[in-house]
């Protein structure tokens, strides 16, 4: 816990109002009575009306829509100053008073494995050479972290899964803000992954943690080598992402979503359980009907993005 | 080995016929008389007809085109059954009772390197730090391992070969079966990787182990940075797959076939010698005509890609 | 220092003029005089006039073209010659002889991290459990290095940056010359790679070092995660790359340039600063307009892709 007064001091941002005690930064729709919000654009303005934040940074022009047992910060750039803020919350990445790391029954650590302080390892787990599982980290029971696997601090996975060699679990998500002259503040990503039971995780996949709560990848879920899972998103159960395929920060997939090799899709949106995505499919707006198989960028249905191509193909005999 | 009566018996399967000794799983076309296989579906009619497999997991409609010196084991979902027996013969991530790793002469561990026991290098290797060679896989003479770069139990590398950091050969492939309630049940990933002599694999490049046999890197090849090689792949020898290229299981290459970046082509094709693919390139289908440059998504001659490009821009203008 | 004509009889090629003393390779633009260099094709003839190089490598329709002061080898294929001449100026990987690794003062190197004799570490750096900083690396103050990220050998970090867990700086560019046969022959990359202050580079993403000179990762560059970044590439300050895109070898980007996913950019292109790329865009020529946001590939203006792909949906209603 931090005062109000003292953290924004710290962070060089004016302020004159009522302190509070703040315990870390969250959004509008998830914050509570001692943790900060900002409001990025007026697109959440209804969001703001009903946060429990303690205090919020927004724009001059927006303040007076602060509802009552909300503190407002007046800042000119509210995503540039809940950038300076973010550091004052950053986790500590070793932390020499933490207990020593806990390891259950029956589990294995190999000789060259990293395991931090204030980790906590299940029963009949395997964490093969150079794998590395950081401060509070948690493992669960009979998961296999493959080498040079990398479990960030803080992060959990589940029990029965299967961590493969050079993925990477809890590194930073791409935030930041970007100033009029062009550079860049980072905002710190205080959040975590949580990785639930039977996941498998493939070689050189990444997965970001939260800039605020969890990134969450569900029971069941297949990933497959080199793919990308951005901070915030949701990927629902037993869903399945094909090699060299990308979730953007924030995106929800329902379950049993399947994403063929080097799709994408963009932030934010929401995907319906029972999806299909054809390699190389480009998602870019919420999808909303299930069981169906979509493809192409710009996204269609699959049969239609077959029956285009025929079409175009047709434009070269003229 | 393991009857096949106690095989069955332990993954829940009820079997009432003739047991003999198994050994493994295979496909129809490579299973010897004390190995199980599979029908997975009837397109591989012909291939049930000519196994040599000693038993074979099929349903019911198709038990009787099971070939005299074959036991048919009738289940309801053969590739389901097949994922539920795969455990079995798993391999070992770690044998305390392999003999110590065996070093060449000339060849310079690290500090920080992992080498399990029954791992073998020949002479004349660098393996630096982080650098992770698992249970009873093999290394050639002359060849650079870099660091935090990952093979994975029983897979070969050859002589004058260059891996480089974050690289993964060995990690699973990407196989499992789908329940009727869409869970998944892994298939393990019992073959291995095999890379020829003077092969270089780039940065954070994947390639995948087979289900079963062997994903085959073959003398010459040169692989980017972030490239990824799915299970029972062939490529063949000289071939060049830039960086985030992607080749999908049991696909083969013929020699000299050179992938521009971000190509990928889908599963179970066959692509010609002598081919190249510009970059982003898509392929779906066999690739039959060798000395020729393809190109788009779909596939088509290079050139006519470009034509059909500057056809399409002057839609624009209409 | 090696006598060419040594250098040369090494590597197998006759030469028999005056020999001077060789300190390595580099380009015809870059080579001073105790360098060799080469004419890969005729397109840098002008260059060739202007060389500073000792010594060069050309075919014998272009030896009158090597200027004075210049000594012409003659070879029937240059590139291939140089390739085979690179090997004798690859730098150490491990030098036991090299004094021990300097760390600055509050750094932490944690339990686990491999650092190499010769490196040199600035001061409150935090290396985590299995990040390798290699012979010759320089780090500067109050950087973080991730668990499994690895930093090769001659390359170099500013102060306040962030590498990413199986992040990799410095793997060897994607470099070779093809022989008449079809085999390659590795052109040893014995450039590095320079990473200024302020920048982050994210989990499994992947910067090679130069053939010569180096690859530059500019001031306050955002690196997500999946990134390739090719050999001889510069990417100018506040420059941003969404995750799995890419940039081929030699090509330069100006101050904030944005990529975004699966953009990729060919070699030997200049993009102006201050230019947008949606994602996924495919950047195949240089350009030369600030301020604007491109998309397509083909690539256009993103309005006129947008405008496009709706006339190309038209077409299915035909």
């Amino acid at each position: 816990m931090i005062s109000l007064t003292l953290l924004l001091e710290q962070a060089g941002i004016a302020f004159s109002g009522t302190s509070i005690e703040i315990s870390g930064l969250n959004t509008l729709g998830d914050a509570n009575a001692n943790e900060l919000s900002f409001l990025q654009n007026k697109s959440y303005l209804r969001q703001l009306s009903e946060t429990k934040a303690g205090a919020i940074l927004v724009s001059e022009d927006v303040a007076d829509k602060v509802p009552d047992g909300s503190i407002a910060v007046i800042v000119e750039e509210p995503y540039l100053a809940l950038a300076k803020l973010s550091e004052a919350f950053k986790p500590k990445l070793i932390d020499v008073d933490a207990p020593e790391a806990v390891i259950g029954a029956g589990t294995v650590i190999a000789q060259g494995a990293n395991v931090e302080r204030g980790a906590v390892i299940g029963e009949n787990c395997t964490i093969l050479g150079g794998a590395y599982i950081g401060r509070g980290a948690v493992i669960g029971n009979n998961t296999i972290i493959h080498a040079n696997a990398s479990i960030y601090h803080d992060c959990k996975v589940g029990s029965d899964c299967i961590i493969h060699s050079s993925a990477v679990i809890g590194s930073d998500g791409f935030g930041f803000a970007t100033t009029k002259l062009g550079t860049h503040v980072k905002i710190h990503q205080n959040g975590n992954v949580v990785v639930e039971d039977d996941v498998e995780i493939g070689a050189s996949s990444t997965v970001d943690r939260a800039a605020f709560g969890t990134t969450w990848i569900k029971t069941g879920v297949r990933i497959d080598n080199l793919v990308q899972v951005g901070h915030n998103a949701i990927i629902g159960e037993y869903s399945v992402l094909v090699s060299q395929s990308g979730v953007a920060g924030s995106t929800e997939l329902g379950r049993n979503v399947v994403f063929g090799g080097q799709t994408a899709a963009a932030g934010h949106l929401k995907i319906a359980p029972f999806t299909t995505f054809a390699a190389r499919s480009g998602i870019t707006h919420d999808v909303k009907e299930s069981n169906k198989v979509y493809g192409g960028f710009p996204l269609m249905e699959q049969r239609q993005w077959l029956r285009l191509q025929a079409k175009i193909a047709r434009l070269l005999k003229k």
